[in-house]
């Protein structure tokens, strides 16, 4: 009871005797990390690529200032949810805003969720996906895409059955393989299945058709959104998700209290007004990007993949993805996602559409490197 | 699949369909809900008095104005974690942040629980807790304080031995109560049971006596802080998780990348930096607690309880609480908390100490009520 901590600095005891109490299917799971690496061009997280307009952090900052940072957040906050429901065309009632839309996704996983419940989901989607499902106790059923990254829906349906699937998770366009599902397709698996579907449309300003104008026939679908790709607010978390609004209130109960900070509430809230300005960074990236896979499939050695998000995959047959991750990185500091690892993915780099000088820069590298490897 | 949508502002189909995906054990649980009521003295959320400094104010939002808004937070905010260690007295290694202390229980709670697993508290404590068990499949024990609020500690130890808990969860000073164990107590409680031992420190800062500097010894004990009481920081949302290195990495993988906005990190690191200034304002609430506390004592019929936190609970014999509470609202403008439907705090208001300016009123206000009653 007294014996003194000598070395605060250095926890001096074994750590099984609590690591027995963690759940093996946590213990079994990797962390999700990601190493920081600076670069000149970070195109390997899918950010806008340039940061809000001075005029609209000044007027975010200003409103910031001005309130009391020692209060809480509102609970509810209604007026937000209200301008959502506008900017989305659905009910304010059925919208829930969240910590960015990973803490969405885990509260709805978390409400339907028992342990060995079946979740199925696309493979390679978001790594999230895997993720929470193990910390909650599910099994997960991944189902690879087809022939250029197709959905395969009629496998994701079948095996949802096969299954019992609780839930299905699908990203439309899905990272990292910029396929979409169009609306037709994510109502056949909420009509196919008796799973609840969840449909995370992240990238859905860059390409593809949302379902959410269908969620009021179906209290099975629920929709994610965020803010952190192209409303440009990935530092200030921000995600909502849309539902049935007595779906809504169950996945409420998962959700943290006041786990919106005023910052990022203000923020949102500032950004939905500058809807044109939205409207055109989108625009501008959607050219940047058919711009990038037009010029570099003029180069041999290499596929490029249609994409209908802010970023595109390359497939490298004149070199390794590892060396070509490399040569980007130390010859023209242009820093990609390696997601050569993923099954279906071999000697693939995910690369985020930055802005015209990047995608000069990403053509300029792409024609040194393949240039070279076939002369 | 071509059926419109007649109208989108009224979901036009039944709920249940999606309803009996959701476990039952969510469905059952009221919502955490509270309503917003306008009040001149808001003394029911146990806030910091009066916000930040405005010299702190500014530092912060003049590194936040030149940050880019459109990246990812730093997954691992070092020298911030480096800062927390040096401000706690443990390793960084042993640290997590969170968006609030709240998704840090929840992150704990959901790697250690499996469906049917018991989880032992205090009652009445913060009501997350038990709101988070049934959550995740949990079964939860609640256990009655002793006479004047004190902890049953024998009690606690004995049910969570019986029921096999995985976690005991322990809130010192305890909301509501404003009761303390010491920290020999909750090593009892370590040592004389096999559970994770979850200690919510929340409001440390104003009395009580912190585990932390036993950490090294005890792989089953996780201790949180909070930067929304003392810190002034409840709208900004920060909290934080210390524990065994090993232990805080499992917990760290139910937690969501990038969930602490990069605001929040700046103004976390910028505070810590005035623990001056913290350390008059907490010195402050406790000189207005106990001249509170003094004061209210000398009046007839009311029960006013020793409290180590930012608010203490006075029970009301001589008129109803709800009577109480709705004379302070309306002829006073003080809003408090009406926590008397927990069993064992009939006819109780609990009351957070506000400003030197609200605890004169509080005073005047009761002097007032229970002046009038007893004539």
């Amino acid at each position: 009871m007294t014996t003194a901590v000598t070395d605060p600095a250095a926890p001096v005891v074994d750590a099984s005797d609590g690591l027995r109490l963690i759940k093996p299917a946590v213990r079994a799971q990797p962390a999700y990390t990601l190493a920081v690496q600076p670069a000149t061009r970070k195109l390997n997280q899918n950010e806008a690529p340039s940061d809000l307009e001075p005029e609209l952090k000044a007027e975010i900052l200003a409103r910031v200032a001005a309130a009391p940072w020692h209060r809480y957040p509102e609970f509810v906050p209604r007026a937000l949810a209200e301008a959502l429901a506008t900017h989305y065309g659905w009910v304010a009632d059925g919208i829930l805003v969240g910590n960015g839309s990973n803490e969405l996704i885990q509260a709805t996983l978390s409400v339907v969720l028992d342990r060995d419940d079946a979740v199925v989901a696309p493979a390679p989607t978001f790594s999230l996906y895997r993720l929470l499902t193990s910390v909650y106790g599910g099994r997960y059923h991944p189902v690879p895409f087809g022939p250029d990254f197709r959905f395969d829906v009629d496998r994701l349906i079948a095996t949802a059955n096969e299954v019992e699937a609780k839930a299905v998770v699908v990203n439309t366009p899905n990272n990292p393989t910029g396929s979409v599902l169009t609306a037709a397709e994510v109502l056949r698996i909420v009509e196919e299945t008796d799973a609840l579907v969840l449909c995370d449309e992240a990238y859905l300003e860059f390409g593809g058709e949302t379902v959410i104008p269908r969620l009021g026939d179906h209290p099975r679908l629920v929709v994610l959104r965020t803010f952190s790709k192209a409303m440009g607010m990935a530092g200030l978390r921000f995600g909502v998700a849309l539902a049935h609004p007595a779906i809504a209130r169950e996945i409420a109960k998962a959700k943290l209290p006041y786990n919106v900070n005023l910052v990022t509430l203000v923020a949102a809230e500032v950004v939905m007004g500058h809807a044109d300005t939205i409207a055109r960074r989108s625009a501008a990236v959607v050219a940047g990007r058919e711009r990038a896979i037009a010029a570099l499939r003029q180069l041999p050695g290499l596929t490029v993949y249609d994409s209908a998000a802010n970023f595109f995959v390359v497939r490298s047959h004149a070199m390794p993805a590892r060396t070509l991750f490399a040569r980007l990185l130390d010859e023209h500091g242009i820093l990609v996602r390696d997601v050569s690892s993923n099954a279906g993915l071999e000697e693939c780099l995910r690369i985020s559409v930055g802005t015209d000088d990047d995608v000069d820069a990403v053509i300029a590298a792409f024609t040194r490197l393949y240039g070279e490897t076939t002369r």
